[in-house]
């Protein structure tokens, strides 16, 4: 048997995540310690001997400049990159663009944690004429109309995500490509629900931290043998517990 | 009639080109002006309303980052990119690495005028143990072993590159795609001298400026209908110039 070892990386922190603002699918940067976060992770990977044969990422710039820097810090920029909109971030539908600490005194701070914290309840949908719908946006001319969400819960994320999984990504690892996933909190926590049977309640309360790349190993039927975090663990730690709480504080992480 | 444009971009300037010496396949990285020669690129193709579908590039890095810095500038980080070794650079043989003023003391300079200029005569072949030869390399690990060279004349050059053309950039300019291809002086001259019908001679004294945007107009047999380059015509007379001749003076830009 021939153990397969898949990285996942979320994106380093956004000038959106500076902001406190619900992003989604908007299509922001990274700030500066976003940047130094890609940085960090590359020189981890380094150092633990890792390289890639292919990577797949988002059509969202903070998760594809992410990857850009570890590419580039891994001397693998020559490597095939494949994007799609299926490894994007939750939509979040009409709450996207609202600062998240305005939302929770206006809306309450209950109800906004039920939008971002629920398994399946999504937030309000943005109607077909709203500048954020994504059939707005020509990245996704070629995704069919009645694919594109509205809004997105964490289960209806899953569900465009999985597909992708299985039909694109698999069929790599199956050929024992080394596969380096750059992407975001929820199309990643979607892939971590599926990988290690996380329940519907408990995948709600993990967090995984930016910027820190986190193995899977699979075995020969590509079943999770064991996952863990790379970097020494108090920058696990702390970058865990900065992901926490987003509805009180200033600057955040997530 | 709808007419397709395609846009050629030669990357800038390479550390190596600062240097003086025959680069072929090695990956050597953009100098300070190699990348002010892409920004300055991507602002006249934005200055000028271009934008694209998707782009093909090389697995050279000096090609792989002035498409990011096209694509960054452009707002276009999210679409799609394809690499291959078919648009690579052409393979320089028992000469790459060497410096082009002191190949020219050691073999004279018809010699490596001939090398370097004539249409179908390659330089010497890399022994199949020598480090250089792409064999050792894994990024061409996937590339049938009769396929890779040992070294390239530009009449081999273009007998790879035309294949991947056909097969797969052509395909996308029939979807009316809107094409960016950056790659490197003769794997471009090769894509030139097929679209105008440039003869063996004709070919030889072709210089493609470096960070200089040039448009294809294509009918809908992709028939070259015109070309030309973006920018004023100053920079353009100036960059085209100063690729003339690299074997007698310092730094050029070829």
């Amino acid at each position: 048997m021939e153990m397969v070892k898949l990285v996942l990386v979320r994106h380093g922190q956004s000038t959106w995540n500076l902001e406190n603002r619900f992003t989604g699918w908007t299509d922001v940067d990274l700030s500066e310690q976003g940047i130094r976060e890609a940085h960090e992770a590359a020189a981890v990977l380094a150092r633990d001997g890792y390289t890639f044969d292919l990577a797949f990422t988002s059509v969202l710039k903070r998760a594809i400049r992410t990857l850009w820097i570890l590419l580039d810090d891994m001397d693998l920029m020559w490597i095939p990159v494949v994007r799609s909109w299926r490894l994007n971030e939750r939509h979040y539908g009409a709450l996207q663009g609202l600062n998240k600490k305005e939302t929770a005194d206006r809306y309450g701070l209950d109800q906004v944690q039920i939008w971002r914290r629920s398994y399946d309840t999504p937030p309000g949908a943005l109607s077909a004429d709203d500048s954020r719908h994504p059939s707005h946006d020509r990245r996704y001319a070629d995704v069919p109309r009645d694919l594109l969400p509205a809004t997105e819960s964490l289960k209806t994320t899953l569900e465009r995500v999985l597909p992708y999984w299985h039909e694109t990504i698999v069929p790599e690892l199956e050929k024992k490509r080394r596969v380096l996933i750059c992407a975001h909190g929820n199309s990643l926590r979607a892939l971590v629900k599926y990988l290690d049977g996380v329940s519907d309640e408990a995948i709600t309360e993990l967090n995984i931290p930016t910027g820190i790349p986190l193995v899977y190993e699979l075995d020969d039927d590509l079943r999770a043998m064991a996952h863990y975090y790379l970097g020494d663990e108090e920058a696990i730690r702390a970058a865990t517990a900065s992901v926490a709480s987003q509805l009180t504080a200033g600057p955040p992480a997530g």
